[in-house]
């Protein structure tokens, strides 16, 4: 396997910058090239000493031997397809939260197969390079997609990496990834903005809020702090899926609502004994 | 102050295991009886040394200084009379979830000031006495209710114990505890069982959500394994405030469902922009 340690990685932010962290500690770069929009965020990398130097992104992929795009889902689908038009044996690679948008976006582009489509199953409630952590990926799952569409080598660069950063690799076509993401990653997120937005309309007292609020709340509303940059194009870009899973989160909401409100206990009990359930999968 | 060091705890589960290792570990007892229904839980919570011997409830009022009940809310209704009604000088609090029915049900009781109403803002999503943790209530609120109607010289042994166990104290009618209580815990609960029940219902391979699931998922899904016999009464009790709150939380979420739906990408950031000015409260 031909060695690749000049990476780029487009939006050095929570997301590639806990990327650029991992490759670094895992000799998996020699040279990490970091291109980003935001010039505070260029200069928090250069002095969090993420990426050695920030460059523009069409040098940036002149320059590299390996491409990772880690920028918000709605400026993921016009730029692949910029970043693949200029490549030549490089590989690129996403690790964006949708698939099928993107799959579909570049599907004739004639560097198709120097494209490998991903995600990596992590992420907090921070953004920007700040938020980047250590040690952020191992032991978690990563999506890769629609493989069949990439070359061998770019394919096999990327297992490497990932297996080197020691995630657990799936592959899944970005039909079945996008709806699977809007089940256990996206509806999440909706519920605790949600959530959140319930909690700030009807508890006027915010004192109220801070004091009262315990680990219980917290667990539940801290996706709520995560950003709309990168949430909105995921939600629209997933809409389908995402409206299917939020109607039956609506009807499932009704029922306790409507067992609480005609005091039916054993219903009550039926539907939290069947959420009890989800201990058979979340330890 | 009279020093009170038997003290019985009537429900060695979560709430009261974790109670009765504060009450050792910070010497506020020198014997701990335990009172629990269930023979199982009563032989785990002796193995664990939660407490020092199992009482049937009468001889454990009796021979008690400190009567703490720590039961389901439901069962409270009832028992908190009949401990009242065989109490003398003896200190009777509970640590449960909802107070403006229970502060009602025992309002003109001969024996009212020898009860304290208090809810320490703990807990976790699990039950019985192997759930105790040791440390639990450090550092987080507890709230006490109508204490004008409390003798002085209970309340003022309830305040020290609170203190030794390093707890923030603040007083509040039950009502409006109960108001504040559906805001920041009663409707997390909600939102995360239908969130297991959508997940579950909606997902039909398990082995994807298990493989794919995330932190975040974790986190809001987390409080879906909380035990049934504790949440349906708490519910049925706080009808009025969840119903109030919980419709309000499905208008919440039909306004992500009707952005999404229609494209709105301003109207969807704005709802995030939002639920971000969690951050103020959350840290």
């Amino acid at each position: 396997m031909k060695e690749r340690k000049k990476i780029a990685i487009v939006g050095v932010g929570l997301i590639g910058g806990s990327l650029a962290i991992q490759l670094h500690e895992k000799k998996l770069s020699s040279r990490l090239i970091g291109v980003e929009a935001d010039p505070d965020h260029a200069a928090q990398a250069l002095a969090l000493e993420l990426v050695d130097e920030i460059l523009p992104l069409d040098q940036a992929v002149e320059q590299a031997e390996v491409i990772v795009l880690a920028i918000p889902v709605d400026a993921m689908l016009s730029l692949l397809p910029a970043v693949l038009d200029r490549v030549d044996q490089q590989i690129v690679l996403d690790l964006g939260s949708t698939k099928s948008q993107l799959v579909a976006a570049i599907k004739d582009h004639p560097k198709r197969g120097r494209f490998v489509a991903t995600h990596p199953m992590w992420g907090t409630e921070y953004s920007g390079p700040a938020a980047a952590v250590r040690g952020a990926y191992e032991n978690k799952a990563v999506i890769l997609c629609n493989t069949d569409q990439t070359d061998a080598d770019a394919l096999e660069w990327v297992r490497h990496m990932f297996e080197k950063i020691g995630m657990r690799q799936l592959e899944m076509e970005a039909v079945a990834h996008d709806l699977h993401a809007a089940y256990v990653s996206h509806i999440s997120h909706i519920t605790s903005f949600a959530l959140a937005n319930t909690v700030l309309e009807k508890e006027k007292e915010e004192n109220a809020i801070f004091e009262l609020a315990s680990a219980g709340f917290e667990s539940t509303v801290r996706l709520a702090k995560s950003n709309p940059a990168m949430w909105v194009p995921i939600f629209l870009q997933n809409k389908d899926n995402v409206l299917d899973v939020l109607n039956e989160h609506i009807e499932q909401l009704k029922k306790f609502r409507d067992s609480i409100r005609d005091d039916q206990s054993d219903v009550l009990k039926g539907l939290i004994t069947e959420a009890n359930k989800i201990r058979r999968i979340i330890k």
